[in-house]
């Protein structure tokens, strides 16, 4: 469509975002939104960013781009033991925009505030004469002073994972234009799993009570596993000893990594997982294994927290393993 | 300096975020951040976004964008008549980015946040292969229930302005790259004033307290005063008779209006004043003039609200007077 054809600021705000606001947003007809916390609650916020071409293709689906940019964001607030109440989003629109690729951001970005409660409450549209640019800012609630937060691992802890891990930096290699060898080995319903868990991160909401009441720390696994748990690490001043055999892989994945057993490393350091990385004292670790069955996710325990800060010991069939590169970095 | 040379995010943080980063921002170390409202307040959140080449220029001092980037939301804030508690940050950083740009950039984000008690409390850092891109987050407390709206104003209410009107339209041809001909008419000091007020807006917190009590309406005059009264008057559905010769002027506006008389157009449609626009009862109206009085910011009158939903008259010499075009669209 033409440039004069497009709908203004005001009319797009109209037909695509104000269908998806909640009251807090006020319409998004004023310059600001209100949260208003519950007593005894506190707000927790995160942002995340996406740039197009740097954490997305610019080709993706437009409704995966809007589900993405708002799951990566509900991740942070799962793992932080929030229930979610609404976010504000940033969009930079590149030259060459259309309603129609708007149209379809915007329902992939509503199914999800949709399905976790969480409305869009403001934003600022601009344009750009670069690449298409998400920035979202998330809220959410916790009772006060029960934020789980990365800093809690305490030496003796046991430390899990969520789900499976490994799938969305496979899943990467499935969708992207440039597929590795294996990828053809894979049977097609394993293909289209890794793509979907690359492409549609699905937040771990359902955990966040459960981590709020039993987990010593959290945080989720965006940049890979092995950096994210050096992270977590890091802020608690602690060590660990990980048996990387345990570190769960879905069906598809263990497929690819029988098509090529080098694969693991991509698994365990690859990123875009959005599974919930915690530890829970011997005490609560079975009241939060049994919350997480509960809310049908499975929480699988990796290995124990150590007392010397920022060793980790990984183990692979009994082995010591180490990694040049962490994690994904993301400049 | 070489990108190989250049710090890693978790270095570019501790040096140059983490020194503004205030106790909610947990050390710049976590997910998330958290905000812990008093019992009876309520948090107002309002999101702008900057693109070099679309919102600033490219080479403007770093340290002027980085100001700029939070004064426009710290506007939205004092407009909504909120104490600001603190910000998150999203940075897109261009290809060829230089550590003495972000140290400079961080610098003159410090100051404002420094000055008007809102640190840094989280953020994201990406790569872009496009412009430069500041999207920022900011938090405010108000007493629950006293935000200020945009929808509040009613027939009989004076319309308000705060400082002066059309610096920010006339400071941005005095600094940019293509200067109209009056430029040159002006003194080296009112020059420097105007381009001065385009670079480094200050946000009208000082007026927020008495905003909070004594305005029926308000909102920050970012798009130019024609089309901010607009916004205002759709949102409270009623209309208004403006004065335009009683619109505040600067002395250096004055100045440039002396020497090109078709700018006073300019000066009231032309945006980036970051003044306040409000309404008052008449009631209310002598304790807020009083109010802004005691903050040694001037409050002028130019207008009241009428019940003419969306007419507004505008008046020159007691002549009517029309605009074509109202506002700065920002696509």
């Amino acid at each position: 469509m033409s440039e004069a054809a497009r709908p203004s600021e005001f009319e797009l705000i109209a037909r695509y975002f104000a269908p998806m606001a909640g009251p807090a947003g006020l319409g998004l007809l004023d310059d600001a939104a209100l949260l208003r916390p519950g007593r005894g609650y506190e707000v927790v916020v995160t942002v995340d960013a996406l740039v197009a071409g740097v954490h997305f293709f610019p080709d993706d689906p437009p409704a995966s781009i809007g589900w993405k940019a708002l799951a990566v964001n509900l991740s942070d607030l799962a793992a932080k033991g929030a229930k979610p109440d609404g976010f504000v989003l940033t969009l930079a629109l590149p030259r060459g925009w259309t309603e129609g690729w708007l149209a379809d951001f915007a329902t992939g970005l509503a199914r999800l505030a949709t399905e976790a409660g969480c409305p869009l409450i403001g934003g600022d549209t601009v344009s750009t004469p670069g690449p298409l640019t998400i920035s979202i800012t998330a809220f959410g609630t916790v009772p006060a002073g029960r934020m789980v937060a990365r800093s809690g691992a305490k030496p003796g802890d046991v430390v899990l994972v969520s789900g499976s891990i490994g799938d969305g930096a496979l899943g990467l290699s499935v969708h992207g234009p440039d597929k590795p060898a294996w990828v053809s080995a894979l049977q097609a319903q394993d293909r289209a799993f890794l793509a979907d868990r690359y492409l549609h991160p699905r937040p771990r909401l359902a955990l966040s009570e459960a981590l709020q009441r039993h987990a010593s720390a959290a945080m989720d696994v965006s940049d890979g596993l092995v950096g994210d748990l050096a992270k977590l690490l890091k802020a608690s001043a602690a060590g660990a000893e990980i048996d990387l055999d345990a570190v769960p892989l879905s069906g598809p994945a263990r497929a690819a990594v029988m098509a090529d057993p080098a694969l693991t490393e991509l698994a365990w350091t690859g990123g875009d997982d959005y599974e919930i990385l915690c530890t829970a004292s011997e005490r609560e670790y079975s009241a939060l294994v049994a919350a997480a069955a509960e809310a049908d996710i499975p929480l699988t325990p990796i290995g124990r927290i150590k007392s010397e800060a920022g060793v980790v010991t990984w183990r692979e069939n009994g082995e010591p393993r180490s990694f040049a590169r962490g994690s994904f970095s993301h400049f």
